[in-house]
């Protein structure tokens, strides 16, 4: 018996988000039926980070345990040839057999882009949310830095999430634009439901001048969902991947 | 009665290219429609390009001719309200009676991208074609200097086009790397049937070692289909723009 770690990247556009669903086609709900069929037994991954339905992946991790001799490091080749285009396994390694993609210190990065342009490029409509208000980008650092370090962060995350404490270390938020494209990346020891895209919806107003950036402490210590920004769209973000202390 | 200039993008994935066909969904065909019910007369564009089955546009440029009242700038906003939203119309102004798209002299501009990595990554597989051998950028370089300026382009072009003349002009290829993505940036006076996707796949053998730069003069010369790379797919191109010397 070995504990195998994969890193999956995937078009979240066709599915019902990561986590298995009985009636919806899941990530993990493929992932799991074409590793049993590959392993002739039955594989049920375990997912570092549930991403919800449209949101992309480059680099999300699950394990699974096998019997199968297959080698570790060749299981990712064997299952990219039986998987649909829109997932595809990066690598496969064996990691120790109490190895746990939720229960490790870890840092996760994302990043959400926004299409800022007059009218949108159908091309890019699938991975980024489209404004067409033009947004400038010095105010929406400054309301970034506000976000950086430990915070509670119930102003940030959904109304319906179930996390014990909202407080969250955010380590770097990185506002680039290139050809139109506003890229917000944002690195943290954890996000709460829908925090990303609360985040990226915040400042998307105060870069369109709806919020002053002096704004963000206000935000923050009221504790209260409705003073922040909308929740943008999943099509706009990315799991770009995540880095643990401790790999295997 | 006005000539009316529009400058479409849109995303190939879902269409049988652009022209018209009785049978398909082509981009012609849905902008015909839209446009036939939007001014309430059978509108017919005429296009500039008519570029392949599952060929993305930014900038491809059609113009057609109404009697409606509705100002020639306004179009393209109304328009879009009706458009599926693979397809978005970039501006729309009024041009005189006798301009055709492809009676004038212009530039076109295509870009063909080519995922360079280990493994596929699934959101960039509907625009880019996917090679995980590395590539080298500077012999593909080397290798594009033969084909700029006026050459006899038969090796470049499928053997089905119906050209009477082979002969065009190249004014540039850039070749750039950026996050694993090779962009090849080209433009010309016109390009034959099939013509950039076989620059493109020539320039891929060329970066992967399979053939010389040098070599690019005798493939020229031959004016052999046969002694060019393959042609790469559909979804790794788009059609920029087009730069008219008179713009109405």
């Amino acid at each position: 018996m070995k504990r195998v770690k994969l890193e999956v990247a995937y078009d979240g556009t066709g599915y019902h988000g990561w986590q298995f669903q009985p009636n919806a086609v899941t990530i993990e709900g493929v992932l799991n039926r074409h590793l049993s069929e590959l392993l002739k037994e039955e594989i049920i991954v375990i997912g570092a980070s549930r991403t919800d339905a449209g949101v992309h992946a480059r680099g999300n991790v699950a394990v699974f345990d096998t019997a199968h001799r297959l080698p570790a490091d060749k299981i990712y080749l064997a299952l990219n040839q039986r998987l649909p285009a829109d997932i595809r396994v990066q690598s496969s390694a064996e990691v120790g057999p109490d190895w746990h993609p939720r229960k490790q210190k870890c840092t996760k990065f994302y990043e959400y882009r926004i299409s800022n342009r007059r009218v949108e490029l159908p091309s890019e409509r699938l991975y980024t949310h489209f404004c067409s208000y033009g947004a400038d980008l010095e105010p929406m650092r400054r309301a970034a830095g506000y976000l950086l370090g430990e915070h509670d962060f119930k102003s940030f995350c959904s109304v319906k999430t179930q996390a014990e404490s909202t407080v969250r270390t955010i380590y770097a938020i990185d506002i680039q634009s290139r050809d139109e494209i506003i890229s917000i990346k944002i690195s943290g020891n954890g996000f709460l439901y829908n925090m990303v895209r609360i985040v990226a919806g915040t400042l998307l107003q105060v870069g369109c001048g709806r919020i002053a950036p002096e704004k963000m402490a206000e935000i923050l210590a009221a504790r209260d969902r409705c003073k922040a920004g909308p929740t943008l769209a999943a099509r706009g973000l990315t799991l770009i991947g995540m880095k643990y202390e401790k790999n295997s």
